[in-house]
């Protein structure tokens, strides 16, 4: 794998990793961009305790663009984008349109492909690798800016969930503060710890192995399984067997497999409502530990995979008890879940 | 206020609330209705630490039925609804599909008026008090069951977010335990006495009213804002001025005075987007304090109205970071949206 940094013409960073090593990425941005300003803000909620960032300057951002000006494909034929080269394998760069920046933490966006009309599951399982390989170097960097908490590797795909541009893409959100999904997460080990005398990550995995019935997939290095209680529709946690707090510690066997699962896990989704039906809307999300956390080493990587399609052509909306009271409604039994996701395996 | 009580062919309750004293509903359902039989099980996640509604039952639920088909008109021409009588003011019954039943607590269905094509913002100022006291009696009345710790009295309005039937109808959800949200406010409410002596609800709200930018409305008895941290777009809390823990408490003349200034609320987000914008899709949502909990009598009821959409013709949706790690993103700065809520104000 190779890595080139440049910049681009407003000063941001832009990264290529290829799986070349003679590739040469000298491309200039020849755009004539303003310097980006943002007025990110991150403010705290006296009632929740949460923070939220104002990020007013999203409004204008790029909204559904058509294809012939989308700012993710390489810049070809006069027509200049994010990427001044005219080709790519992965690319990551700085978000234009950031909600958190500067000491508010840092928004990256990752480019999975060259390919506008792809999506991740088409991808190969080298080019699946590669995506990884950017993932990890990211969070191995972002971790060392001073005002970096927590990496957040993420991938929105559909329209449906509010995705504004097709090209496949996933962003990096590197937040100032460990975020209430992770505390909530930190504190329940804590609590099992205490209770238990045993990491609560490595028993989630073994009581779902033991069980069996939610299992979707298991391989050499991961298990895949749909939670006991899952939250989502179709929702399935990926955990490493051998439990690592982030993506940096897992090793190259590991590694190596995670293309070819991860593949299989997204092209099962896009399966799960019959032929016909348009790809799976979904979210994915690694769940990294925080850094210079007590009880970071107890946490467990892994990643949640989940669709908003709860039935063909309908959605799961969060509506009053998920927004109003934070109490999710699953109209799909987990158990049924993982058995259409077995049922849909690739030959 | 007249309220009268009876039940459904399948035995669900059903409870009509007339302005008139002297109106008799005696209807009989005479629908051949199955007994309801749920399989609502309600599952605690090991990792968030929180409780899921699993209810299969509901994927059969009546979707975006024809206006002549709507299962919350009255009775008429020979059409039979839920509501057995030709006519009613607020009817409220047992959802047929509760996200909850039995053990785990009890969904109900609040009927705002029999007219179809009307919506809360519609109401008179005694239609909407008089939905008010159905909150309030069924507050009153579902705090007596012993399996329920926090009643939970909302409406979802618009398709956007997910609403299937037009009629203009709220829920309400009796919970079998105390929701995260409301734990996340005790938390804060604790910590904020230990650390100042003082009630948090009564601080923040004299904050805002000393701040001023984020006020939105002001009466004898209530107080209406955008909060500091707002999580959504135009997100509205409206708190009494005296504190109270719930609905029950509000005395008389708060009472008399929430129709009026809920309904300028409501007519100010319907206006936001400026002529010719749909109807604003918004969620509205009543805390109150639980039942037997420490603290209880500290908490401060309030209603959050907020609606999804950011701007004409576009949606705020709960991608990666609100649905991955909890952290919402605003790109309304809340003092804009104030000023927008103050400017729409009704002649």
């Amino acid at each position: 794998m190779k890595k080139t940094v440049t910049t681009l013409a407003d000063g941001r960073e832009l990264l290529y990793y290829d799986s070349r090593d003679d590739v040469v990425r000298d491309a200039v941005d020849r755009r004539p961009l303003d310097a980006v300003s943002t007025s990110s803000e991150v403010r705290r909620d006296p009632l929740l305790g949460d923070s939220v960032a104002i990020a007013s300057h999203r409004q204008g951002r790029t909204y559904h663009p058509p294809a012939d000006e989308c700012p993710l494909c390489p810049s070809r034929d006069g027509r200049l984008s994010e990427i001044p080269d005219d080709s790519y394998d992965v690319a990551v760069f700085e978000n234009r349109f950031p909600s958190l920046a500067g000491d508010s933490g840092r928004c990256e966006v990752v480019c999975f492909t060259s390919d506008h009309e792809a999506s991740f599951a088409d991808l190969t399982e080298e080019q699946a690798g590669l995506v990884l390989e950017a993932w990890i170097d990211r969070t191995a960097e972002l971790a060392e800016l001073p005002q970096v908490k927590q990496v957040f590797c993420f991938e929105n795909r559909g329209a449906e969930i509010g995705v504004t541009l097709g090209h496949p893409h996933g962003q990096i959100y590197a937040y100032p503060f460990v975020t209430p999904r992770t505390e909530l997460m930190l504190r329940s080990m804590e609590a099992h710890r205490e209770r238990t005398g045993r990491n609560l990550f490595d028993d989630v995995v073994a009581r779902e192995l033991a069980d069996g019935e939610r299992i979707v997939l298991t391989g050499e290095h991961w298990v895949a399984f749909v939670p006991y209680a899952a939250h989502w529709p179709y929702e399935i946690h990926l955990h490493p067997r051998r439990r690592v707090p982030d993506l940096r510690e897992l090793d190259d066997a590991a590694r190596t497999e995670f293309a070819q699962i991860y593949l299989e896990l997204l092209r099962r989704f896009d399966r799960i409502f019959g032929p016909g039906e348009p790809p799976t809307p979904y979210i994915s999300a690694w769940h990294q530990a925080p850094f210079g956390e007590p009880g970071r080493e107890e946490f467990g990587l892994h990643l949640e995979l989940f669709t908003i399609r709860r039935t063909s052509g309908k959605l799961k909306f969060l509506a009053g008890s998920e927004s109003g009271m934070n109490v999710f409604i699953n109209d799909v039994p987990p158990e049924a879940a993982a058995q259409r996701l077995r049922e849909v395996a690739s030959a």
